[in-house]
Order: C-alpha cells, then structure tokens, then sequence
C-alpha cells in the first residue's frame, strides 16, 4: 500500500473491529448486541405514514431540537443537557475530543469496550488501562491518584457485569477535576442509570444508545446526558466537524422511538427474562457464567473451549462473538436473542459439548 | 460558561456557521443550495415500500458495499475507489486528519467554503490562504512553491466560479507529492468533473455530495473518489472514528439515488435553465453578476447594497445568503430555486431597488 501520501502517524492507526455483519439473513445473530425483536412500532409506521421529500430536499435541523427534547423529558433533564450523535461510537469520538486531550492519561478498565484505545490513537491521548479483579469486577479505588479523566462502560462490555449508583459516586468524587463517562449502552436491561446524579456532579457525562434496547442500530443515534457545560464543549467540536450528523428520517424516528416508553419497558423485560433463562441453561451446561445487567452473557465454556465452540456453533448457522485477547480468550459472549434463537443456541451447544465426550 | 474540563484548545475553536434553518415553512428559502425538486421518486418510494424493521434492528453494512457499487458504475471506478461518509462535511473532515496533519501549511484560496479552515483548528493544521483575483478567478500558478496539501471547490463556493479540467490538471501537476482535493459538491450544474482524472493522478481526491443535486441534503450523503490508496488512508481514520457512519436507511436510499441517471440529468438541467434566467433578471436590474456553474449565484446588488437588499428581502419572506466576510461583504449568493420562487425573487428585489431611488 502506498502510503506517501498519508499524516504520519496515520499508517500506525489500528481500527476498531466491529463483529460481523454476515449478509445473509439464515444465521442465527448472537454476536453484535443487537435487539431480537423489531423497534417500537410507532416509531417504524412515520415511514411508511410520512412524505419525506421536503424533509429530504432541505438540510435538516442541526441541532436536532425536536429528539433533544424528547430525550430531555424521558430523563428529566433540560434541553441544553443532551447531546446526540451518528451513534454512540461519534459521541464517543467527540467526546474523547472534547474532554480528554491532557497531558495525562485517561483512565479506563483492563477488559472494556474495545474502541476506547482506538480513540486514543485517533487523537494522540495517552491511557493506563486499570485492571479487573479476577472475577472482572471493577474496584472504584484503582481510578484514585493524581486528577486523571476516566470512562467505564455499566454494564461493563463485554464482561456484562453492573456497577451500582454508590460505586459510581466514589468514582465521580475520586476524580472531581475530570470527567468521568459513563457509558451505558447496556444500561436498560436491569441496571441503575447514573443520569439521576447529572444534578450533582459536574463531571459527569452519560452516554446511551438506541443500538441495544431501543432495536435500532440500523439507525446510528446516539446522546450524551451531562450538565450544561459539558454538552457546550461536545457541541464545539462537533460543530467544527460536521454541521449536519442526524439527517430527517433518523431524527423523526428516534424522537418517536423514545417516546414510546411502554414498548421500551416491555421489551427490556422480554430480554431480561430470556437473559435469565439463558444464564441458567448455560450453567446446567457447566459453562462458568459471568452475571450480566446487559443484553448478552459472558461466559467459559467447558471443553472444548470457546474458540472450538465459537468455530463449531458457526458451522451450524449461529454467531456468537469470540475475542482472541488476553484474559477473555476462554469465554464466548453470547447476545440475548428470541427465546427460540436462545433453544436453538443451547440445544446446538449441548450437542457440541456432548460429542467431546 | 464553565470550561475547566474542556481539553485545552476547545475553548479557541470557532465552529462554522451554516446557512440559518429556520423551522417556519412559508420562507422562500434561497439560502443554504437546496435543492428546490423533491429527489427521485424511485428513491422516495422505497420508505414508504419497504419494510426496514429487520434492517434498523441490524447494525448497518459498516462498508455500505451496494452504495459504493452503485457510485463506482456511475463514475466508471471500481468500488475500492469510493469512500462514503455522514455528509460530505464528514468526508472532508476525515480528509483533512487523514492527509493534511503535517508540518506543512495547507492551501485553499481565500474565499471558500468556510468550513475549510475550521478542520483546520479542529485537527491543529496549518493554513495559508492564496488570494483569488479581483473578479474572483483563481490563479493556478499561485498554488506552486514547496510541496503542500491543496483543497478547492469546483465550482468555488460561494463565488460559484468553475475552473477547467487543464487548469485542475495543472494543479495536480504542481502538487504531485500532496494530496490536491477537489471539492465538487456543485459540479453537477454544467462544471466538468475531475473524477476522470483518477485514473492519472494518484493524488487527486474529488469529493461529491447528495445534498444538491440529488436534492437530499436531509438525508447527510457524501462521498469520495480517488485511487485506492487514498481511500485507504480514509478508511484507516474513518474506522478509528465510528464504524457505522451511514445508517441503514439512508444506504439504501442513496443507492437508488445515485441509479436514477434519469432523473439527476433532468434535474440538473431545470436548474441550469432557472440559474440562466436568473442570471439575465439579475444582470437588468442592475446587479453585477459573477458566472456560475452551481445552483446558485453570487451578484453584487446596486445601492442600498447587499445587507440592506438582505434584510429587506428577509422582511418580505425571502431568505438569501449574506455574507459579513471581506471582500464578499457587498454581495449577496443566492440559491436557484423554482421558476416561480425565482420570479418572486426577482419582483420583490425590483421593488425594493425602486423604493430607494
């Protein structure tokens, strides 16, 4: 590859690597976090009901005022304290952007979602990766020491695992002079949201998605809670790199995707429910489960072990994601599908692990 | 406003200011090259026709495979010579970070797009400006020295000037060991694009948007075009940044888009006509007129001048684009919109001129 023409420093970029998006529609998708049911219904009927010619032919609203405040009402917050972005990976970069290019390095988990080392590299931040216990939960007092910005996932990706309110106020209060993210992409699915502590701490920002429990990552939309300064400076940077991030259709769709607040309870408890049932089968199996607040499971296969198993289960149709990395090389993560998708998973795995032996 | 947990520098960025997009639908509005024409019916129609639950439950293809197949046959590339991206504005910031952070001033002539040195502060590169003449033409020879980045739009915005493809070919040549980008987001309007310059030049990058011509600004669809190795490069930083830029509805919108040759050459030649017109309307009541190959033109209005022209136009419900900027502050650029919004245009300016002498 001729790279002459590249930044320096742009050849050593290392992407992030999404799961795989297999085009065909026979396998059985447990590998991304994605919903297995279909988005609320009322948000899904604006497209068919709605002309979206005119929205189409002019830009859209840049601020996108309608879903902010949609948004606002849902959390009870004001207008000025949301941020929203092309998914949650932009609000991320922005953010990334925006509070962390220090003279420090910022402060994440050993085992987390794989793209914040990326965004490090994308804008030259150093980072100290904080290890987990051995049974990956996250010790508060490790973040402590000299003032350092922090961001953690809750529920933890890909470890599944949930840290509670308190736990998150002596993170916030350990490190008063940076920001602290939260990233609660998993959130909906049984844990407790740190937006009801926006009020109190200025440094704190939280960021969701409606990828996970809203079923729409086809739709890339993404919002950052915090106080009012906070969302000033994520409004700086990406008002200085893309004017436009949500285009018409996205915005009309998720304000009314938010605002159906029955179907999103109603389906987080489908998929709570199915967690629970999976969890069990998975333990019957023998396989050592890590307890999960999130829309998958991580969990240590017997014998064969995970890569046979992630290699033997895709033979039969059905992904689930296996990461080739220190600490989580002998666990597979397995998303919450239907309740059938789940038979499916358990029956094919019994099968696999019983032929072993 | 509280900054004090804002990375250094965020402070000093100045964001750039698009075109006002006011929410009332009685404006004419002539202010930010909308495209006056719903898009293409095959485009429009698939929303209503299709059913996208399955498809926004899904993340989306993070290569958007069918959209860059369809631009390749269009331009007689091959797919792994486009790049597309959230908007072109998102195009041109990922170009900016992907070739022009080095220790080397970037060039563009100093009236442009005003975006340009926004990227800019974001990704701390240097700029220098290469004055256009008096008429507002551009210099070829003014761009040569030691080796440096170029980006240009073509047709300049907004002073809707076209450079020929020799002049863009020497250029090229002048910077052979720099990125040179040429910008064609109003290319479509009767400019003769540089993409059949591809196969020549492995340093040329030609950028095109949906949001004119295709009249989908709502819908944030830009894209690049250039040798492999420089959609390398971008898909090196794109993948740093977000994984999934383009949401799954908009892929496949674009898609049929960029398929209906049909509509998109009948429409740009309405608009051309309309621009004709205009021109000649603009030309008899006294403005100076600078030629356009875009869908709008800037002109220069005879007394009261262009802000008061502004205003009072503003007053009578017709929205046109003043720029507070030296050297364009006594001219105004306005949109080519219908026939019927041009002839309001048109009546409304004669009125005022009239009441002032």
């Amino acid at each position: 590859m001729n790279t002459v023409f590249w930044s320096p420093g742009l050849e050593q970029l290392e992407p992030y690597t999404p799961g795989e998006q297999p085009s065909g529609t026979t396998l059985i998708k447990l590998n991304t976090n994605e919903n297995p049911y279909p988005a609320s219904p009322r948000a899904l009927a604006l497209l068919a009901q709605k002309d979206f010619a005119d929205a189409l032919r002019r830009y859209p609203d840049p601020e996108s005022c309608e879903l902010r405040a949609a948004i606002a009402t849902r959390y009870g917050l004001n207008d000025r304290q949301v941020f929203v972005g092309n998914g949650s990976d932009e609000v991320l970069a922005l953010s990334f952007y925006s509070f962390f290019r220090r003279n420090e390095p910022l402060l994440f988990p050993d085992i987390t979602y794989s793209f914040y080392p990326v965004y490090c590299q994308l804008f030259d931040i150093e980072s100290r990766s904080i290890p987990l216990s051995e049974d990956f939960s996250l010790n508060v007092e490790d973040f402590s020491g000299t003032a350092a910005g922090i961001i953690i996932p809750n529920p933890n990706a890909p470890t599944g695992r949930h840290l509670s309110l308190d736990r998150i106020e002596a993170l916030l209060q350990l490190q008063p002079e940076r920001v602290v993210i939260i990233d609660e992409a998993y959130i909906d699915f049984g844990g407790e949201s740190a937006t009801q502590l926006i009020e109190q701490y200025p440094n704190l920002l939280v960021i969701h998605t409606l990828s996970k429990s809203y079923a729409l990552a086809g739709l890339r939309l993404g919002f950052a809670m915090g106080q009012e300064h906070l969302i000033e400076g994520l409004l700086r940077a990406k008002n200085s790199f893309n004017s436009y991030p949500i285009d018409a259709i996205a915005q009309e769709v998720a304000t009314a995707a938010i605002r159906d607040r029955a179907w999103h309870e109603n389906n987080c408890s489908k998929v709570v429910a199915t967690r629970s049932r999976t969890e069990e089968a998975l333990l019957e199996l023998g396989f050592e489960v890590i307890p999960s607040k999130a829309n998958f499971i991580l969990a240590k296969p017997p014998a064969p072990g995970a890569e046979a198993l992630y290699l033997a289960l895709r033979e039969l149709g059905i992904l689930v994601r296996y990461f080739n990395k220190p600490r989580i090389s002998e666990y597979l993560r397995i998303s919450i599908g239907t309740d059938q998708e789940m038979d499916q998973l358990i029956g094919n795995c019994k099968e696999i692990l019983a032929s072993q032996s």
